[in-house]
């Protein structure tokens, strides 16, 4: 069977794909059948070496997507062959608050990834997809909408009538925009982009703010929520975007911090404000295997759809990550096999 | 101006218009034109003298309404003449957990009720209504919107995908439904009338049991589940409900206990069953400013509107008691000034 | 090795002891020597047949206990031999919310019991015990322990200032008074023995009430409390109790239903007085391997000694069963190897 | 009578003592008269213009205080002459979360301060202390009691065996020590003197890192952890510490941030590690009503005393206030009437 490698060093140029034996489960483990994988600005980062340096090589990147389970060990009782299913990001995130040693046991680095066209895994680090979706919208859950649930539902309890701020319009930002929506809140999107402010409110965002035209998007924010603030901001920008994310909130708020898409490190980071608004920092890293099912029984129910911005065939899998280097992307770029 | 007066004795009966002088604000309080009044069950039992049967006669009746503010006690800063205002049911309590204290401030019972063509109240008891509201549905808000509210949203932490049971089709059942249908969820309603369900399937409602068909509607529950339960089930028949609310419960799920309609002493209320469920049985008794606040933002911004089974005009305030006695309203019964 | 066996029929007077082969742990599993085992009444419901009249004999009874680790299955990591462990009461419930399928995973019934010299579990359905606890101390956490601290600590986030009743004297009630205590709580404990209301201020509770000579116990938590109610009230009587815990509570307070000492059923369960107090009552069924060990981490840095009533060797384990009926135990009743 | 006021511009040598007509309570007020004031380092910065450069002059500075009431507004009902009294921080939050309104209601800048012989205060802001406080005890609770309480204990859900890092042996850093301490948590401190930290171990501490000696204090915490990280960590130094304080997190942790004492803004502020801990950052502005009445329950229940470093005279106010400049005081500083 055919995956893509990471072979002898790092780098988007190194990466090929390779024929690998077909991978044969244990007994709590399943095989699947790879349908299509959708890709996370991590995962450049992983290909480059910058993510894991002591990465071992030859490494098959990517850690999310959806196959078909063609092949169960004696002791799986989870699934059947024919089941259409996710790996969950953190493998052994099961339920409850994370730990220390769930972190190793990420798809994609460390652990081995999902872009070949036969995958084993354990049957606990799964979960079944919702019927209405088609592959590659299922391919979207695992990290994006896991994350966005976690903050916007789990962490922050969002009810109908509060504002939600959202940064940006990829993966994350987009389902965040969705499940805000689904509970019955007001939705602000900002960008730099006029038109994908516009394709964000035809996802049902209520305001879009352009943050080129106006740099001081709290102040607008403020406008907007009558000076008040707003209940909950989606951070995806980081060190950018931190302390104009304080000064959006409203007193007793909380900000999810969730990507640093501008920077690692805020330059500058100001306390005061924060202290005067009670302020909630909560930092959001994926979530567990009840988060990932709870919010598909929501996406089952409601038949959300998640946004995908472009499809690319197994083949040209270096040119979808190529494409997602370019960050002009609205919603999730996927590869299907 | 002119009051329904519980004159000289308990009793419908009883119930008469009389001739008062116009009440006078104090410093902090505000005289209100009222507008509408709705009725809830307790008002009945206020008029019966069964609530309470020490209360001073002659004693203005129930407790929810909605007016216009017509002159301002000289230290009032939160209002302007012309706003348009409902009394909160529990005047003191304004945020966090109740006291004790809290429970003798409740409007039309012990303290005086909004029956009357003018009113004061004291302004902190007081919350602006959503402008697209007629008075009518404004006037449904403080106990049963309040109520479900608190039920479904501060306590019950309502999230998409979860499935709800609201029992029957009064005022707070229908504010149960809207608010969790508003959240994304799946509602089921229970009631004795197929008219009165398919009624409810129109307000949203997934699925409609008929009770006296299904006596055992948890085990249709249970099978509407695929057998994993209900996540919240708002409990309004009290006495007749329990045991299968929570037979229909899922692991972990909370139970609202609102209402005692069917009575107020379960006979032979089963521990076990609850606790093979972890059931939570959360009492809830209607809710503070706060929550009133933060409900009026939700039925603002998502257009919500209550149901109104009826409206009375004011000099028939008398035959809409005699309606709501009988138990035959879809929604709230409201009296027009 | 020899195990007591509950063999031809159901009933106290068939416990048996029987000579079995040495169980062989699978490459997830561990071999225990086991060294102390705990009493629980629920191990009478299930020798007595009331329980599961189902249950494939002949069955190994009793649920907790603690042995020590003599061989490890070849995938086991988390465990050395020698290491002193506690099977966790609900196998198969790790951390976070139970579900439906953790409750036939609890040993002792469905699953076999641990009176027996060696027992094979699962390493994940295993946590360690603090260095400082002799083996019968040990052996009576899985059930009393977790269960006072589900309901207690992580469901009544027990703060410093708070006043808890607590009901009785038997495994649970000390486990709750203790836990009560290391947070700063003031602690009210009811029995119907003033000798053990005396040991029971020997473990720091500050008030005790003699329920023979004050069936109005309620009036007087009351009392005790300045009028304003317990916070939090761990009820275990059941039947005969749980209308007078909700009239002792405050406005907004807890009640564990954990027990059912008294019966099953409440003839005469009154809602309306739970409502007046928006009182909670959270069912209590043990809990997690999480809560487990963060139980341990307290008791391990407080040097807490769960208390014992009386040690059985194993040879006298029947005796030990029929000292558990008589409910005269001021703690928990063990049985060393 | 007898007050400190900031006259004719900022500085400590402009505070100077000046003769004022009595105050007289309104209608909801109380006459206080004032007998200690506790400093906190925030009237520094009231005092030197810092805070509010706009601060109308003559202003009498300090927020916290006890007293004894001697006169009431003809509708007080809390409280009766001889109550001794603390006015709250936040004069208009009662309960609940907080509102950018409240923020405007603090005491000792915008509104007047304390450090005067007679005060009036409406009954609605201020609470009783505890009997067995001196009365600069009490003093010291406003701020620094509350503040820690509400750190530790209301956001920070503090349980028996958990870690907790306090920074500092200043007034909110020992209340924080006292309240982990109290509810049966390990606590460790960090200072610059082994003195203090010998002084800290005196008061319950079970550990001291002296940062000055250990500037790597985070590691120290992993090691007295055993590498799992401390549950909650106290954050007074702000710009120095709160990078090591997310690397000394437990993943799912907590930080209050609470303090800004070695600078108001973060030069270079890192999101990944908080992102690969789940952190929390929690800001903390002192606190409601509600939450002192609740810390001053547990402080009354308990016995405990807070921590005076020193008690000046009236006369020697300004004396007091270059003392708490100098920083090295261990507990509060307090100034007797």
């Amino acid at each position: 069977m055919k995956a893509y490698e990471i072979q002898s060093g790092f780098g988007l140029d190194q990466l090929k794909v390779a024929e690998r034996s077909m991978p044969i489960p244990g007994p709590h483990e399943v095989l699947i059948k790879m349908r299509a994988v959708s890709l996370n600005s991590r995962d450049l980062g992983v290909i480059d070496g910058f993510y894991n340096p002591n990465l071992m090589l030859p490494f098959i990147p990517t850690s999310d997507g959806v196959g078909e389970v063609v092949a169960l060990g004696e002791q799986v009782t989870r699934f059947n062959t024919g089941d259409r299913v996710c790996g969950i990001f953190t493998q052994s995130w099961i339920s409850g608050e994370p730990t220390q040693d769930n972190w190793v046991s990420t798809l994609g680095s460390p652990l081995g990834g999902l872009l070949a066209e036969y995958i084993v895994l354990p049957a606990k680090g799964l979960v079944r997809v919702p019927d209405h979706l088609t592959d590659e919208e299922s391919a979207a859950l695992p990290c994006a909408g896991v994350t966005a649930w976690h903050a916007v539902v789990e962490e922050g309890t969002i009810k109908a009538g509060e504002t939600v701020v959202v940064q940006g319009t990829g993966g994350v930002s987009l389902f965040a925009l969705q499940f805000a929506k689904l509970h019955g809140a007001t939705v602000i999107v900002t960008s730099s982009s006029d038109d994908k402010l516009e394709r964000a409110k035809g996802l049902g965002a209520d305001y879009g703010i352009n943050y080129r035209q106006s740099p001081e998007w709290d102040k607008v924010v403020l406008e907007l929520t009558n000076g008040r603030g707003a209940d909950h901001i989606v951070d995806l920008g980081g060190s950018a975007t931190l302390n104009r994310s304080i000064s959006a909130l409203r007193v007793g708020g909380q900000i999810s911090m969730v990507g640093v898409l501008s920077g690692y490190r805020v330059e500058g980071f100001d306390i005061i404000p924060a202290i005067l608004r009670k302020a909630r920092l909560q930092a959001i890293n994926v979530g567990s295997r009840d988060m990932f099912e709870t919010m598909n029984r929501a996406i089952d129910q409601s038949k959300l759809r998640p946004i995908i911005d472009i499809v690319f065939p197994f083949e040209q899998a270096v040119d979808a990550l190529h494409y997602l280097g370019k960050g002009k992307h609205f919603g999730k770029i996927c590869i299907k096999f």
